[in-house]
């Protein structure tokens, strides 16, 4: 019996936490403990609230406290480019570039036959009607070049194609500021099939 | 705007607790999202119980949710050494050891002039009252080998050793599985100066 009874519980609750082990998950109880009453409730009402306001966006499936979602009824935003993405962090890392204007579709998750997850686990149905409903005239897979990810980037492109809706994938090659010595091969090898006129 | 807005708030939160950057609140704020609504609740539950539950033992100012502490009551403890700490974090790093099985003292912090805080602000006078109304016998002092440790060592030895009391302070030393070329010069006069015969 190292801690007190709610304190050990406290603990245990934090290193649920993913990253966090006993060491860190000690220090945030004590950070608990030393917060005002004012701060602990700002807390928890901070988790409550997010969990109960935040849902998925029921056109493009990011996660939203309001349907449709502050990306999808951004009128500035360009309503031709729809960008497909496996989850919302990666919405997150596009908009935290202040570069893409366009809509967005979250696919929630990827294909992959291995865990049992088909496509009629992800949000295909609802991207395929908004393709046909909206005035969508491109589409950009940012689906990351792993198996299930080409695997879903070609199921897609299947359905899309046919629609005669521009498609294509983002880049893949050398990161910026890399170093081609350090390079592995897959990703050299897809620097050099990308590469383009200048 | 990245995040709608109760998950930023969320995000937020978590960013005040010590050691979490941007990016680990961001997977924290995520992975409450990801829990059941029960898993939600346990923790806010375990939150608010913790900060209502967890006080100060009167007795030897360790963190407890109840008064005696669990420590102080046990019987089967020896009643008759106290280790004095600075901090409720250090009882939990002896209580790891397994070894010692006396009792506690937390001073609640180290005289630091310079930060304003004298020997008023912490638990001292309670020691001296447990000095002169328990049994103990053995002091024995945990403090860190810092200017405010040594300062606080040196006001507590004085005040203590008139009362015939045993005082002693934790060996500083090479820690185990260390390396004599990588010690700092003063841990190797430390450990020079308390060597031990063999």
């Amino acid at each position: 019996m190292f801690f007190t009874r709610p304190l050990a519980r406290l603990i245990e609750e934090f290193q649920k936490f993913p990253g966090v082990g006993p060491k860190s998950a000690q220090r945030m109880a004590f950070h608990v403990l030393d917060l005002s009453a004012e701060d602990a409730q700002a807390l928890t009402e901070a988790i409550t609230e997010a969990k109960e306001k935040v849902k998925h966006c029921n056109t493009c499936f990011h996660l939203s406290a309001q349907d449709p979602c502050e990306i999808c009824v951004d009128s500035r935003r360009d309503q031709q480019v729809v960008c497909v993405v496996a989850d919302p962090k990666d919405v997150i890392a596009f908009e935290r570039t202040r570069e893409y204007r366009g809509q967005y579709h979250v696919l929630t998750g990827l294909i992959s036959p291995l865990d049992g997850k088909g496509p009629d686990k992800l949000s295909i149905r609802q991207l395929l009607a908004r393709l046909q409903n909206e005035t969508i005239k491109e589409v950009i897979m940012a689906i990351n070049p792993t198996v299930e990810g080409d695997a879903t980037v070609l199921y897609l492109s299947q359905l899309i194609k046919p629609a005669g809706i521009k498609l294509s994938r983002i880049a893949f090659g050398l990161p910026m500021g890399s170093d081609l010595e350090y390079a592995d091969d897959m990703t050299l090898s897809k620097s050099l099939e990308g590469r383009r006129e200048i």
